[in-house]
């Protein structure tokens, strides 16, 4: 199996995109990539899209887009599933030149949220429809059932859940592309409109308009479309139940886990070798379960760590240096390409105001509905 | 990269299966084919399906699916590429095994269009949406403009054109999965509902539900779960316009012909070695144009020939054995998975009725819109 590396990356702002349409928004995105990786052709496409069907009543994303960037008869598919659309793109674009089979892949996601006026309902076509959608289970629902759960049992407080939104967008305020690049208070949340109990708005991650796409190559040919290659180091997918009903423990997300360590194996290394992570922060306390589940705290323990700082600069590692869902918004299908477009550009020293120093090693995790998928990619600064 | 085989196939019956949802169908193709390979784990699943959000309000494929067959953890995502999803999951299958990073993948196809009361508009979006469905064209309509070129340019007869339909439900017939297993004639074709001229009804693919799986596996170790695994020996895949205005020519598909080109490359064969193949007859006119550009006949000539008997038992090579798409039924996602289980099937000398003497060397070609996607795959008896 062939090594791969990121060799460029690009995205749209983020936010509600009322001058762009859907293939606007992608083509601009991927057509930064291409120029960062000094490339104008490409072999293979595949775009992570969540509902292209009901958002824009637009399906076959590949070929639109393909032909909306000069590369029609490229091979590629559209990638779906659920929120981890785009990380599931990525993760096949890394098989396809893994195996040999191309060397220039571009892996795209795609969302415009705000062309349907009922965003709430596209979204629970990732929970299952006969079980939970149907009887008016929707997601800010779900994950308020989990934060019950974990809340009575490890005595998190209201205040310290808020601490998740109060960091990211504390990172996201230093990131030009996020949707609220502005910090927020422990107020703020508290008094922002309840949701589902104890979910508060600006608990929630934003709709979302936006794009992000990287360029895929041989490790070995890297060097020369960049000088600083990111190497893919390690991979993990893994399903879960789709139905919340279905999970063992509301305060475990188990498909998290198992991609996690099928990722951490692949790439040999362990939680504690990770500088930073751009993590799955749907809802507050989606943040707080999946660190755990990925190893950097343990179980029960990772709401007051965060709360304590262990998760931003200066701390145990960064989590979501971008801002994350929350602050830099979340367009479904381009977030898990944006989370490793983030973590490119921290391993580039490309950063910014965000810089992490001495960021070696750094991990994405994007997650589909209740936890129904789950992706993790380990990628190093070489 | 290492070589992969099918070592198990299972589909449902196609047509109206009211007393079966998405899931159940689904669960019942993929159950079968681990049975037929006789495995009971899987590494992972990928799901063709063109528009679960938009039939039944059910995105996030793969996950449900991978739980419903007592397989959640694996890995994988939903795959799109409009009708030609199930053909484009394949060949991500495929990469994931020859890559070495899983040994069993289950690709499987599904799609359940009666949910819906607006199939054609659910259709549509695999056109281009801005510049063809917004403007009322569906794809009986593009496909009409396409035999309109053809037939004037090269003097195709109305009687010639129905020969395709007639041919595919002579083989369908023999089918007992088929929606139509019966045979039509040429006053059928001829006095059915005017669809858009030239195009009747009986020269267009049905509303079907269906599903379709197949387990892939390395080559190496197949004959352990198979006396006779099928080798996939050539894969290729193109985008081409989505918008039927782009195309360079009406008459030819540009996206079959590449996506052929790189299959016949990379098996190392030619169109005259190859002893049947499954071609996507969503139209009558469709399988004539794409015969032509997978060089069975030179342009302009398979019309003709198919009405002389060269694409059935006895001609130059069979072609849509299986009954196509307009026999056997035409469950978008499916589509694909059940062209290459058709072809496993004959090369197995499993097809019952159907069976081709002597079949060594099956193609499937697999279409997206009017030739938005294409996808080749070549199959080898061992």
């Amino acid at each position: 199996m062939r090594e791969v590396a990121i060799i460029g990356v690009g995205q749209t702002k983020f936010g509600e995109l009322w001058d762009q349409n859907l293939r606007d928004i992608f083509a601009e995105a991927a057509l930064k990539a291409m120029e960062d990786a000094k490339i104008d052709k490409i072999d293979s496409i595949y775009v992570g899209a969540m509902s292209g069907g009901l958002y824009n009543h637009q399906e076959h994303l590949a070929s639109l887009m393909a032909d909306y960037i000069g590369q029609s008869g490229a091979a590629g598919a559209r990638v779906e599933a659920a929120c981890s659309s785009g990380g599931q793109a990525a993760r096949i674009g890394y098989m396809e030149v893994a195996s040999g089979l191309s060397d220039f892949v571009l892996v795209g996601g795609v969302e415009k949220m705000w062309d349907t006026d009922d965003s709430t309902f596209v979204l629970a076509t990732a929970a299952d429809q006969e079980y939970e959608a149907y009887n008016g289970v929707t997601f800010p629902g779900l994950y308020a059932m989990m934060a019950q759960v974990y809340m009575q049992r490890y005595g998190l407080t209201r205040e310290e859940l808020a601490a998740v939104p109060i960091k990211n967008h504390k990172h996201g305020k230093n990131n030009p592309y996020a949707q609220y690049p502005f910090e927020i208070d422990l107020k703020a949340v508290l008094n922002s409109a309840p949701v589902a109990d104890p979910l508060r708005l600006l608990d929630c991650s934003p709709i979302t308009d936006g794009a992000a796409a990287i360029i895929l190559a041989p490790l070995e040919i890297a060097r020369k479309f960049t000088d600083k290659p990111v190497k893919i180091r390690g991979i993990g997918a893994a399903t879960g139940p789709i139905a919340l009903h279905d999970h063992k423990d509301l305060a475990k997300i188990d498909s998290v886990r198992i991609s996690a360590e099928k990722a951490y194996k692949f790439a040999n290394v362990s939680p504690s070798d990770i500088d930073f992570a751009e993590v799955h922060d749907c809802f507050s306390i989606a943040e707080i379960i999946v660190a755990e589940e990925l190893g950097f705290f343990d179980y029960g323990t990772a709401g007051k760590a965060i709360a304590e700082g262990q998760a931003t600069y200066g701390g145990k590692l960064v989590i979501n240096p971008s801002g994350g869902l929350k602050s830099k918004g979340h367009p479904v299908g381009a977030t898990g390409v944006a989370q490793l477009i983030e973590a490119t550009l921290q391993l580039q020293g490309r950063a910014g105001k965000r810089q992490i120093e001495n960021a070696r090693l750094g991990l994405t995790q994007n997650m589909g509905g209740s936890g129904g998928s789950s992706v993790v990619h380990i990628l190093e600064a070489i």
